[in-house]
């Protein structure tokens, strides 16, 4: 086995920096020196809820950046000093149809998770990227297109992705009307994706508070969506609505502002949702989700934001800082993204 | 006013035949001989709940055809003795955006229902085509193409464009793997009309009792919703899922069949739905839902169904034997829509 040294759960919001074993390189295995890893939401679901007498450790970190430092003897793609990044997911079946689709995030097998997964092999529980080593399948190590900060752009492979999959797959490009409910991490880069494919682009806000900040990403707009009127003027604006609001809400304002045979996305994991039929009825309107991506999808959405000059506007705290971040974070202080910076683990 | 004489109900599943004023005709208005209305759930659930005391009359019946009798001076596309069909909306707004759209059924100010509904001019209540005559606005009386059967046409007004809509705007067509999940007067016209648009089309019902009606309609096959073996089996298959099933009911059953980017489309009047959001995430799947159609999407829907011979199955019944009818469709024993001939109302 390998040594490092990462960040692991010990309670509720509690971490600890800790000695942590990393498997021994598999021939297709690649081992990345772990430079900058994002801070995502289901980081600090994890953590908050984390039972300190649970068996199973948690290390969280599913969005990273580093440089690849080995390379198993299979391995052909990667050589050792590639900057690459890994995402939310380290490995699938590959013979299902969902992977042999591209879409290994759907892995009828369920996709090993890169941290709180199981790992297919040798079921051991994956451990994530808040450390200073990983070590993955050479397959699921993005290679990061030069030009992309390492830092802003860790971000990219969990929260990017994420919102990128809709947009790609609802078809959004230039004519269509995009409006992205809450700005926070994954919203944040709807907005830059969104423009940049050339939509006409809103910003849906609790308040009028972020209108600059949307202006600045490139919005056309921002509605409040405590004002009634203004969102009673929205209705059926928009071909996409990409729901980024991580907390359980009312989907039928947000239903009513999507335009004839439209979708409204929801991007944050609310559990069961309900809608009335009828408020999919009128306007042929549909409710949809995704979340992570597949690897062709990833590795697309990575050249498309090399290609736009696009990046998470991250705030970069070493990773000693990681507690602060979870409960900024928590708070909602934070625009868009907190990423640690490992460099502070050796 | 004209005198005309129809079915009013007078309590729960209780109508009487009575003497019913119709409208003078405007400039834009056509009389139609009413000659065979369909009987729709819509229906029965209206003289089902019907509360004697309610002040506001109740006449049933949104899918008819007739023949034009009289026509207003200011109607150019209609003429004394055209057969026509008259659908569940007969007037809008025309100036919204839906109107504009040719999306009446969505129109923002709420289309004017062909029962108990509110006429735009005069604010009184619409009475349905349960009876001999029907006085309305030529723009929603469609020209019955030649070749359709009119008493078999009929529900094609309600229930053919209520299941065409969603198929069209889901684009299915050659090589679209469609599923219908319920053969009553909705599902059959989808398996008819899926099959002449070219699609691979399945029937999901609750057993195998209907296996061979449904290959009668041209459906390649039928899985029994209460096997679910053959429902895990039938995982990711179907880019469209038309769910008829009038009563409530789980969806995921019927998610988890629809196949990456595909749409479950809720034809059913269901009210308020949940769903699991992982259920939409996981396959990128969409929830929709659809609901009587515009005046092109009628037009066109006629004029397919004309082009391929497609009417739907139907039991006729004379009109005094309307409680038969709807006790039978209440206890789901028909094969497949009612439809009631008017002629013994003189």
């Amino acid at each position: 086995m390998r040594t490092t040294t990462g960040w692991r759960a010990t309670g509720p919001m509690a971490l600890r920096r800790v000695s942590l074993e990393r498997r021994d390189l598999r021939p297709d295995d690649v081992a990345v020196r772990v430079d900058y890893c994002g801070v995502c939401h289901t980081d600090l679901h994890a953590v908050r809820d984390y039972d300190q007498h649970a068996k199973a450790p948690l290390v969280p970190g599913h969005e990273f950046t580093g440089v690849v430092t080995e390379t198993g003897p299979e391995v052909t793609a990667l050589s050792v000093g590639d900057r690459v990044g890994v995402g939310n997911i380290v490995d699938s079946c590959g013979v299902c149809a969902m992977c042999e689709a591209g879409q290994e995030n759907f892995c009828h097998s369920f996709p090993a998770l890169t941290y709180g997964g199981v790992d297919r092999k040798d079921g051991s529980t994956t451990l994530g990227g808040y450390s200073r080593e990983y070590v993955v399948r050479d397959a699921f190590a993005y290679p990061l297109p030069s030009g992309l900060d390492p830092a802003a752009a860790a971000p990219l492979l969990c929260a990017g992705v994420t919102v990128w999959e809709p947009l790609r797959s609802l078809g959004v490009g230039p004519g269509s009307r995009v409006a992205v409910a809450g700005l926070g991490g994954l919203g944040h880069l709807a907005v830059k994706m969104a423009v940049a494919l050339g939509a006409a682009t809103t910003v849906i806000s609790r308040t009028r508070d972020k209108d600059e900040d949307a202006r600045r990403l490139g919005a056309d707009d921002l509605i409040a969506s405590a004002d009634p009127q203004r969102m009673a003027a929205a209705r059926d604006s928009f071909d996409v609505v990409i729901d980024t609001i991580s907390a359980p809400h009312d989907l039928a304002p947000y239903l009513r502002s999507v335009a004839m045979d439209g979708t409204l996305s929801l991007l944050g994991y609310l559990g069961p949702v309900t809608v009335e039929v009828m408020d999919l009825l009128v306007g042929r309107k549909r409710l949809g989700s995704a979340g992570s991506g597949g690897r062709p999808a990833t590795a697309e959405m990575l050249r498309f934001c090399a290609d736009n000059g696009i990046v998470a506007d991250v705030e970069v705290l070493p990773s000693s800082q990681v507690h602060t971040a979870l409960d900024r974070l928590r708070r909602n202080d934070v625009r868009h993204r907190f990423v640690l910076d490992m460099s502070d683990l050796g």
